[in-house]
C-alpha cells in the first residue's frame, strides 16, 4: 500500500469516527434501550446504528476491502476469519455499559489490518474529545499531538488497568480477582474504566503504564488500540508473554518497559477453561 | 447558623477550590516530585501547595472554626477529633495517584461540618472542569444544573466503584478481592476511578449506582462527597449497613434503592483486622 492510499484510510476513518461519536454524543445523556447479549452484556440501538454508519462509509470508500463489526459478529453469532485483505476492524460503541449508565468513558474504534498487520488505529471517545490517531510507523496522536507511552520502569511504581469483562462462570471470576490479586500485590493500584480500547490509547499516552484483559469481545475492541500504543513506543503482547495476536481476544498492553514483568506475574495465576487461550 | 452564612461557606469554598484546581490543572502535565506516605501512598508538592492555600483562605474567612486536612494530618500523624466547632475538612488533591500519572480523575474536596452534621460539600475536578456542590437541604448540583442520583431498582442492573485503597497486608487485600468478587458476582460491573469523593459525585449524578470503599485516608475523602449524594437523593451508609461516620473511614453511597441489598452482600465477606472496623 502506498502512503497515500494510508493517509486515504485515515481520513476516511476519522472521519467516521466522528459522525459516531456525533451520535453517541447526543445519545449519552438520554435515556436507552438497553438489550442483554449476555447477563451483563448490553447492546444498545445507539451501538447498532453507529456500526450501520461506520460501516456504510467504509464500505461505500472501500468496497473491496473486508469488515469486522462487532454487532454485525454478534448478529452472525460468529466472527470472520482474518484474511490477507484490507479488514476493518469496527467497535462502533466500546464501553456500551459506561455509555448506559452516563460513565464518561466511551469510544468508537476503528482499525484496519492488511496483510493481518495492524496499519491503522482510530480511537474516538466523543464525551471528553479525545481522538487518538496511529498510522503504521508514523507515530501515534491526541488531537493532533504526537503522544509517547510513560518511562515507568519499575512495576511497584506503575498504574495498572484491567477489566472485569463479562463473563460471570465462577472459575472465570476466579482467574480474573487472582490475577488483579496477584498485580495488586507488586504494582501501584489498579484502574478499571469499562472500555479496553481507551485503555490501550491510556497507555500509550501515559495515564496508565500497564493495561491486560483476557476473553474481551473481539478484534474490534483491540485493534485500534494496539496500534496507537505500539506507535507510541509502547508494547503489545500476549498476556502470556508470547507474540500478540488480534483474533486471540488476549492482550497486554505496556509501556517499553514493563511487558516482560507484568507477563511473568501473570504467568503464576489461575486460567479459567472458559477463557481464551494463549495461542 | 442562618441561610445567608451557609451561602457565605459556600462562595469561599466554592472560590478556594477554584483556586486550587487552577493549580493543579498547570502542574498536572507536568513532572511531579513524589514522596511516600506509604508503600503506595503517594504526596507531591501539589497537593501541599493546594492545602496551605485552601486552608490560608478558610481560616481568613472563619478564623473561629476548626480545620482537617488531609496533609496537615498526615504531618502531624494523626487525625483532630471532630468536636461541635465548625469544621472544614480538605482534601487539596485527591486522587493523587492519577494526578502524578495523569489520569484526569483528580479533584479539590471540601466538606463543612457543623455540630457534627455535614452541611456543605464542593467537589472540584479541574481537568474536566466539572463542580459538584451542596448545602444541606438544597439539593446537589453539577456545575450548576441540579443532579440526581440514578433510579436503578436490581442489583444485577447497577454500576459498582470502588478502589484497591493503599493498604497492602495480605489479610486486607485478601478482604478487598473477597468483596468485589461478591459484589461483582450479583451486579453489572466494577468500575475503579481512583478518586474516594468523585466516586461518590459519580452515584449523586447517576454515573455510577453504588461506591463503597473501607479503609481509606480520612474524613477529608467523603465529607463533600457524602453530602453531595444525599442531596442528590441518595443514600450514604456504613458498609455494614448501620449509620454512616464520616470520622469512620468506612463509606457506603448508593442510589436509593440499593444501600440495603449492597451492604447485606458486603456483610456475607471477609473482615481484615487491619481495616477501620464497623462502629
Amino acid at each position: 500500500m502506498s502512503a497515500d492510499s494510508l493517509a486515504e484510510y485515515e481520513k476516511v476513518a476519522v472521519s467516521a469516527a466522528k459522525s459516531a461519536g456525533a451520535v453517541i454524543r447526543e445519545a449519552f445523556v438520554k435515556k436507552k434501550t438497553v438489550e442483554h447479549k449476555g447477563s451483563v452484556d448490553l447492546v444498545t440501538e445507539t451501538d447498532k446504528q453507529c456500526e450501520a454508519l461506520i460501516s456504510s462509509a467504509l464500505r461505500e470508500a472501500f468496497p473491496d476491502h473486508s469488515f469486522i463489526g462487532e454487532e454485525e459478529s454478534s448478529a452472525a453469532g460468529s466472527t470472520a476469519a482474518l484474511t490477507d485483505a484490507p479488514t476493518w476492524m469496527v467497535d462502533p460503541l466500546d464501553g456500551t455499559t459506561n455509555f448506559v449508565h452516563q460513565y464518561p468513558f466511551v469510544c468508537v474504534s476503528i482499525g484496519l489490518a492488511i496483510e493481518q498487520k495492524l496499519v491503522l488505529g482510530v480511537v474516538f471517545n466523543p464525551i471528553l474529545n479525545e481522538l487518538f490517531t496511529a498510522v503504521q510507523g508514523r507515530g501515534a496522536f491526541l488531537n493532533g499531538q504526537q503522544i509517547h507511552a510513560s518511562s515507568t520502569a519499575e512495576l511497584g511504581n506503575a498504574l495498572l488497568a484491567t477489566e472485569i469483562g463479562t463473563t460471570r462462570d465462577p472459575q472465570t471470576v476466579a482467574a480474573i480477582f487472582d490475577r488483579i490479586s496477584a498485580l495488586t500485590g507488586c504494582m501501584r493500584s489498579v484502574r478499571c474504566s469499562g472500555s479496553c480500547a481507551l485503555n490501550l490509547c491510556s497507555v500509550a499516552c501515559g495515564r496508565l503504564d500497564a493495561f491486560y484483559e483476557i476473553g474481551f469481545g473481539g478484534c474490534w475492541d483491540v485493534a485500534a488500540g494496539a496500534l496507537v500504543l505500539q506507535e507510541a513506543g509502547g508494547t503489545v503482547l500476549d498476556p502470556a508473554g508470547g507474540q500478540f495476536g488480534v483474533m486471540a481476544r488476549r492482550v497486554l498492553g505496556t509501556n517499553a518497559h514493563l511487558g516482560d514483568a507484568v507477563a511473568k506475574v501473570l504467568a503464576g495465576c489461575k486460567v479459567s477453561p472458559h477463557e481464551a487461550q494463549a495461542p
